[in-house]
């Protein structure tokens, strides 16, 4: 059961949904014509099905194995990547002048939500390089980005980032990790760092990593926080490789998924490192980093669930049961259908989010509009944690529709399960992306939200006509939203607004999975039309349920005691 | 982070919830005093903590194996089961002139799910031969109860369900495997069987397998269907091992989960078999013990959520971060405190159906009053998707509160998870669950479920004083719930029921979570009432969104071809 690539939905949301000419209309993106993206989404497609899919299964068999010092990556892998590198594809979206390709993160997002399906433990190495290339295009000096850049874009050095510590997760400002000046303008690096995401393989000449660190007599908390790009091996300034650096891959773990992605404990012992944008800023080079990676993990989670969804419907309509006459097979069961039905609606919605997040970046990045700003930043927790959870969602009922054969490893229904679990996460836990939704990203008064829902309604305003019960559905949704935004705005304790959070970050994503399934409803097909009916009228309603909860705010909720949470 | 048995809970829920007083109260039960239900829960909790919980982990990391036609079974395993054996847990429930407790279901209930909590792997064993036993009890001859049931109870021997075959899983009407008779009272049972729990084990004196198979010029489907004893060595008469039969394990299943429990794949050459019951009428005997284990299995799922959830806990008490002085945890953190608190409320909720259903067993047990027995199959399917789907969440919840730890597998946290995936699909999928609560057990016209819906209301009602908003909001959901029921019933064609049948069956349970969750506001404490609170206004609304899935019924279900589902 090979994987597909969606390449016509993508077509579909790219012209009529999200409408991608409007990226093309500027001149920062002029080049990205119809026609070449067409192409380059067909090259794309044709890797993933053809090259990166058959390693999927291998790197759940053979995990990354350290060995005397050597990552030893899972088989194919090395082969995989060098295919992705000389397509050019880790540097999608990077500067041209040094080696990238300049395309729309629109365009990029749909190329890493195809690699993701095809195998996620892989497509993180190049994702990682792609968020490191973005903060050091926005934030490092010119001597940094000469050396780097062009390495890091051609795929042959690859690039991780080094936040966490054992007692530093969520919590990043309580991090240790020490910087100390060499008095030639570079730096001693030391501490231990974990969580680090392909922090090292037997295929990668060098590995860039991009460290949080504190300076001596910085402040506490994020406010002391300094970046370092830190190189497995230091460049020569002609880019070849000089001196080995003073730090090792101490372990790796041993994951419930992504078994071929090699996730290390690194250890720093007075590693050379040069220093990224100012002293103590380093959050905020980080955080271009992160928004990257978290518009690209909530991509991973839609890539999962469609590698996970095509594969349940192929075995539903292969696998024979419930007829006398051994003809019909569970794809024509009502509860399967709606099994299926539920995750085709999901993905698209999760998929439209995506690509409205990226086209709002990409508007920002060509025209400089503030309003396209805060969209993006609007959408990007949004995007990160429906699109986890969809992946996870996705995969479990994949998982379910398999039935018995789901629960053994060989069907390959199990992995999409246990890949997908860690986009909900990492780059933030989804509880940290409601946080960021219903504070940071409310800052302004709500002011972002209202718009983005004043566009949902008057989208529907325009669809009533012609799509009167679907529409008015979305409109009573969109209405419910802004009275939710509008009490969740007027609580001054934060506390009331992180207690329902989450809730309110998923009912805001299914109002606007409303919002992209009416559109499609508009302009496309009659499988369009069933699609979005489905949605609206079966699954857009969890926002209700949603918002009750997230109206009770922290009312109550320290009123069991933690003797009698613990009770037994 | 050791398991600690939640007596207190199951001391609450039986004298002040679903009333044990009841069934101590007939004749059958009399023996089952207070006193002695509180000394063998606290017996039985003991066992759970010191003996059974140590092995949950051992059971992961070494799954069971087969080596030249040997089940070599996990570390510990054998002497764990010899425990369970030892203490009479195994015949808690069975019929004392076999050496059986004669306990009500009630108690035996909630020692499987302290069991369950324990080491879900190993208690699966004791599990199967309780649903054989019962199965045995009713429709065996009394040479094979003489002879069988002794040993069973006793745990010298154990036993199996043998139902699926290759081409014959949810729909089981469609098994091979032959029986012939030999001309002496006996059968010869021949074909392969799949998805055999503990189909053998290397501590285990003799396995005796219930197998389900076709007589020559049986009736095609589930009518042509008889169920045979078919033991690994054939007994003497006076209980001591004969000859070995002629049957085998081929092969055990690579699992995503339960490692410790050997799923095996068994081939019949002839075997030796025994009918049990009547020929052609081997599903009704089948159906006594796949009952006993549907509420077995959601109290699995409790179980293993109980687990995750005292797991999760435990992290979140201990784990510092956020605090600039270094002395917050995070269970201080209202998402933090949201997700522990979703996921006692949900267990709470999914515990006390449990009891209601098997209290209800033990009732229609004691009267043969036909209401308790209408009453055990309305529940029944509802604890086992219920219960199952609880385990999944939580389990995944309790992940998801350790963070990146959650993902690494030496936290415990996801072994939880990917133990738990399997409840929600064997003992008959969920999907199954809810096609016959909307179907079989809706026959009579909907009349027991107006029933149970009617004593919620009641009880709402007599609340209403005490607790107006909380009382008022379960009686909405109860009369919700009744609509839905009436829309239901009217569906003439059943497509229109199973479709939403999956959201009816989660809305019944999450009313039944309110009811029970008002009952503990009524009688417990102060942090009861706290949590029947979080219940009631933040889960309890999920109802509205399921019940507007429902309806939809299976209008435009398949307005999306196949073509158009597999569309790329």
């Amino acid at each position: 059961m090979p994987y597909r690539a969606p390449l016509k939905d993508f077509r579909f949301l790219f012209d009529k949904v999200v409408d991608i000419s409007q990226v093309s209309a500027t001149e920062r993106y002029a080049e990205a014509t119809p026609e070449l993206v067409e192409q380059i989404l067909g090259e794309a497609g044709r890797l993933c099905e053809e090259v990166i899919a058959p390693l999927q299964r291998a790197g759940d068999l053979h995990p990354a194995k350290l060995e005397n010092g050597v990552v030893r990556t899972s088989p194919g892998f090395a082969d995989g990547f060098k295919a992705i590198a000389e397509g050019g594809w880790v540097g999608m979206s990077a500067d041209p002048d040094y080696g990238g390709m300049g395309l729309p993160m629109t365009v990029t997002t749909a190329v890493n939500e195809m690699m993701s399906s095809a195998c996620i433990a892989l497509q993180l190495c190049p994702l990682l390089s792609q968020g490191q290339i973005e903060a050091l295009e926005h934030h490092a000096s010119d001597a940094i980005k000469d050396l780097y850049l062009p390495k890091l874009t051609s795929g042959e050095w690859t690039g991780t980032m080094n936040l966490t510590e054992p007692q530093a997760g969520s919590d990043v400002g309580a991090l240790k990790t020490k910087a100390e000046p060499n008095g030639d303008g570079t730096y001693a690096i030391s501490g231990q760092k974990i969580y680090i995401t392909w922090g090292d393989g037997d295929f990668i000449e060098n590995v860039v990593h991009l460290v949080l660190a504190r300076l001596p007599g910085a402040p506490e908390g994020t406010k002391g926080i300094s970046l370092f790009v830190v190189p497995k091996f230091i460049p020569n300034e002609d880019g070849s490789l000089g001196d080995r650096n003073d730090l090792r891959v101490v372990s790796l773990e041993h994951k419930m998924g992504i078994h071929g992605s090699p996730t290390a404990v690194m250890q720093y012992d007075r590693a050379t490192g040069w220093l990224v944008g100012e002293e103590n800023k380093g959050m905020a080079a980080m955080f271009t980093m992160m928004n990257n990676a978290r518009l690209g993990v909530g991509v991973q989670g839609v890539g999962v669930a469609e590698a996970a969804y095509q594969h349940a419907l192929a075995y539903a309509m292969d696998r024979v049961q419930g007829k006398a006459d051994g003809t019909g097979t569970i794809v024509e069961h009502p509860d399967v259908r709606r099994m299926l039905t539920t995750m085709k609606a999901d993905i698209y919605a999760a998929r439209a989010i995506a690509l409205y997040n990226a086209i709002s970046i990409d508007m920002a990045e060509a025209t400089g509009d503030a309003g396209w700003k805060a969209r993006a930043g609007l959408l990007t927790p949004i995007t990160k944690a429906f699109g986890s959870d969809v992946g996870v969602a996705v995969s479990q009922e994949g998982l379910q529709v398999h039935g018995g054969m789901g629960f053994i490893e060989e069907t390959g229904a199990a992995q999409y399960a246990r890949d997908a679990r860690i986009t909900t996460i990492y780059e933030g836990t989804n509880g940290i992306q409601s946080m960021d939704l219903v504070a940071r990203k409310m800052m302004d008064g709500g002011e972002e939200a209202y718009r983005m829902i004043e566009e949902m309604e008057e989208s529907a305003e325009a669809a009533r006509a012609r799509l009167p019960e679907l529409a008015g559905d979305v409109w009573s949704a969109a209405e419910a939203l802004r009275e939710a935004t509008e009490w969740l705005v007027a609580q001054q304790d934060l506390q009331d607004r992180f207690a329902g959070s989450v809730p309110y970050l998923r009912a805001f994503a299914r109002v606007l999975g409303g919002f992209a399934h009416l559109k499609s409803a508009l302009v496309g097909d009659d499988s369009h039309k069933a699609l979005a009916r489905f949605y609206i009228k079966r699954l857009l309603p969890e926002h209700v349920s949603l918002l009750a909860h997230m109206r009770e705010g922290a009312e109550g909720l320290y009123d069991i005691s933690l003797d009698d949470l613990s009770a037994a």
